[in-house]
């Protein structure tokens, strides 16, 4: 497995979900077909790296990875046509890469796997001034860098950590121990980043739900920035800046015009280079200390996914 | 004198350094009016804090102070009558303020004192969501934050060092004093900024002429960011990011498209407080240790002004 | 007046409370004498900017500010002794400056004013690379740069004012206007800074009481790495770090040792230039959004002070 | 192959070495074991990263990384067994890890690989507030956190690019060519870092020579403080801060007490995530651009390496 491809999001305010990722958020948009927007950072190598989807609900579309090789993607469709997970099959209809593999977690989240990939090659002026970025470096909007992760919701994390060690490969870089002898949380990793995916266990009562999307940028000063264009552009900051305690991570957290949640972080220089890394395991009463520098978690951030449970929010 | 008002500089080029100082640097225009443009900073209070004017060569317009008061109007008028230096007399046709007070010092160059003034009243879109902005933080370009300061050039500093004493009741926070005796520099305050203008000797030739003009930034890092922009709109960039020995601002100087330097700074948290404060003096021999982390001054801005002199660069 | 000169902290864990301030925050200790120590920030100009005082509470002793000239305090002494204010008279006793004037504000808080001071010569190591810097930066701790303001705590924010306005001739930048009409805080500047001294209305039943210190960084980032250093040091961390709405400065409060609130502010390029700042004024209805980025402002933050009042917190 | 695991330091200098690189550099002192100190960055999870060894001359000891697994150990031994390449054999004698199977490059440089290591078990004070971190974030000296990559020098580029992907795997992320058609230097990875080791063309007229170790920090920041830090304690800063184009790090050079070069680096949250990446290959003319901003690269960081040539410098 290389990396996280892509992450497809579904909007009912379409028109302004994609003002908002274009203008404010600073994605640029390398398509637009049918019903839905292929948007990339900057610095992101294929041809989009989220896939924003006219819809009639908010939520999760499917996740997309991106394996090592043609090889690895053969022996990794063995092994999920070999799990019970439920398979979807081949399908060869997106702009943005070839064919892909695809299968659901037991929560109802569509994944897939592709090798086939699409470079974003950038044209005249979008053309960086330095040859080793994937395009020019804007000068509007807050304009991460690149895709870092997502993070999904399941009533059930354990049987979601099995799905992906058993389906994708991942490590477990950090989890949440509950007193009840649950999982709370669990950071999966497929290579050196500190974690492509996390999920959390769901407090609002919904199923299959989407909890954020987040991209990095650089430095910890351009999520500072950023706070201060998303309240000049009347953008619902949720929590942050602040430093997470899970993964040490400084993050931003706001809900886009259609009440998807989406992040910015930084992870600053931390990788996870030990093949043998360990997993670390945060105790509930740990948790309760809050955030890295003390900041109690806000309510909403355990209950708000998207699509929203009617009557619950 | 409150503080350093607004600064008019000459281009050759007038859309391409409009274009510059809008869309790259991040100025906001508060109106074109015939062969002039005027704009602000999203925090400076005032209606314009550079005018830009089209004009058969590049240089500095002239330099405009905002005085305390009325009865501070008055009694600098005064002393100016007195000194013998070129009094122009009183204009009123600016948009940006009412009647000032112009003056030459003893280089061409021409300076003016103004109390009534032009607030900057922003509406809807531009109205910032803090009460306490002058205007909102823009989400594109580099946008510093407010006027910083101005640096002439002089064949005779000391001479320029008696004028704004003199006229201006400036005080000389830093110095560098050449081992012929002479001043090689001086930097000049009126009130708890390290400096609102400098003035350094002229080696490229020129008379009259004026080496940069300089926004404030709110952190180092919004400069990084902006040589990242610079290069990606191929803007020219002479020297930095780096920080400067005198006076110890975090620097990058660039050419906007007519050739006028342009520079980026910040401070920190550096004041001036001390109201007996001594001079800091610099010899020629701490000089050439360089900028304070050790970077050799280029060539050029020892000898480029503007306007520019025929056969020289 | 020329700028807030020191301000006088009692502790009743006094070596605790020294620890914290040189090993932790990064003063500098220019010397012990008796029950006292006094330390400064490496680019402080005055010998000292904090006195700790070794006491049976916490809270403050008093608050210093320096004038701008030995005319301007004869003035202010004959202002202050017209004013019908507490007078305590002359003292001479300090090793960091000349005769003071003391008196008291209406709720028991003291203050001096003076103009002979001791400017901070460092020996040796403690010089400084560059001549314009006070002292050399140190490499441990967090080591802001500079003093920058403190808040005391009063029932009657209104009374304080004119105290404020009569005696130091202080300007006010901002302030909180209740529903009940009462002012609920008050921003005061002498000079170009957006504010020296703030005064909260008391909520939590105590008189005379202090509510925090603050000295300022050059960066925000100096206060985003000085949260990991509270936290490694097992610091008090009480909230941000996070933007003010009110003043607009980026912030981090903790509790010394021995309880009393401690902050780190920057405030980027803000100041206060213009002469006839109109006074931004808040609505209970804006401050109930919460600090810039919609942070809720913590119950502590209105209720804790120092000393701390019996059976309240 | 995993990672980059520690670099051997030899130094002349020893005492003043392990003064810099603990008290200024701030790494932590693992052990002191007869002529050599074991060092790491704070968050490093292995017990050491540096060695560095009292010697008759400075420059590289040798370059260690560590394997993916077991398994991969051997057949990574087998592969340099059959390559060619000097073999050295297994040695164990390290406090840091396992036994090492050494061998070396065709200039001289020992290299060697090794799985068993020893993790870092932090007591007490030493132990961090966050469990994900290797250990305390101190606060004192610049503190990196992790290393981050090496140079060597070589005089024949092509020759070395074969030996890193012959005997480690590597892969070759940036290059540049030469207008003569050789390789003037080429930067490798085995993981999703941009780079661990990078080798330019020698041009002091050395062998086996040592251009510089690095260290990554989180932020730029925290390099631009740094900076400040070298300069107060009267470390020579060669040249830096400011962006490479190549790889487009943001960098920091100065020359420890004994002459090794030591650099700063961040990059930000730029990865090589592309399993199929492009070698991006840079021109002779391209190069002559300078640095990512324009600074001309300085003389000596294409002459200086360690051990230093006799009458050459």
């Amino acid at each position: 497995m290389a990396h996280l491809g892509h992450v497809e999001v579904l909007t009912d305010r379409f028109e302004e979900s994609l003002d908002f990722f274009t203008r404010v958020y600073g994605l640029k948009l390398s398509t637009l077909s049918g019903e839905c927007a292929y948007l990339r950072a900057w610095d992101d190598y294929e041809f989009h790296t989220l896939k924003l989807t006219r819809h009639e609900t908010t939520g999760i579309g499917h996740v997309s990875y991106r394996v090592s090789s043609p090889a690895a993607l053969e022996r990794r469709v063995a092994a999920i046509k070999a799990s019970g997970y439920k398979v979807i099959g081949w399908v060869e209809d997106e702009p943005g890469h070839g064919r892909a593999f695809q299968f659901d977690d037991p929560f109802g989240h569509r994944f897939e796997l592709y090798w086939d990939t699409r470079r974003y090659l950038p044209e005249d002026q979008d053309r960086s001034a330095l040859k080793n970025q994937a395009s020019a470096v804007p000068n509007s909007g807050i304009a991460p860098r690149r895709l870092d992760h997502l993070n999904l919701l399941s009533e059930d994390v354990t049987a979601f950590r099995d799905f992906m060690v058993t389906c994708l490969g991942a490590r477990v870089t950090e989890q949440i121990r509950l007193n009840n002898g649950r999982l709370g949380g669990c950071w999966f990793t497929v290579n050196n980043k500190t974690y492509d995916l996390a999920c959390t266990e769901e407090h609002g009562g919904g199923h299959g739900r989407f909890h954020h999307v987040t991209y990095a940028t650089d430095q910890r000063e351009d999520i500072l920035r950023a706070a201060d264009i998303m309240l000049e552009n009347g953008i619902h900051i949720e929590t942050g800046p602040h430093k997470h305690a899970v993964q040490g991570t400084f993050f931003l957290y706001v809900w886009e015009p259609a009440g998807n949640r989406v992040e910015l972080a930084n992870s600053g220089a931390r990788l996870i280079l030990a093949p043998d890394w360990e997993t670390v395991e945060w105790t509930e009463e740990e948790r309760k200390k809050g955030q890295a520098w003390g900041l109690k978690t806000i309510e909403t951030f355990h209950t708000h996914g998207t699509p929203p449970v009617p009557g619950k929010e």
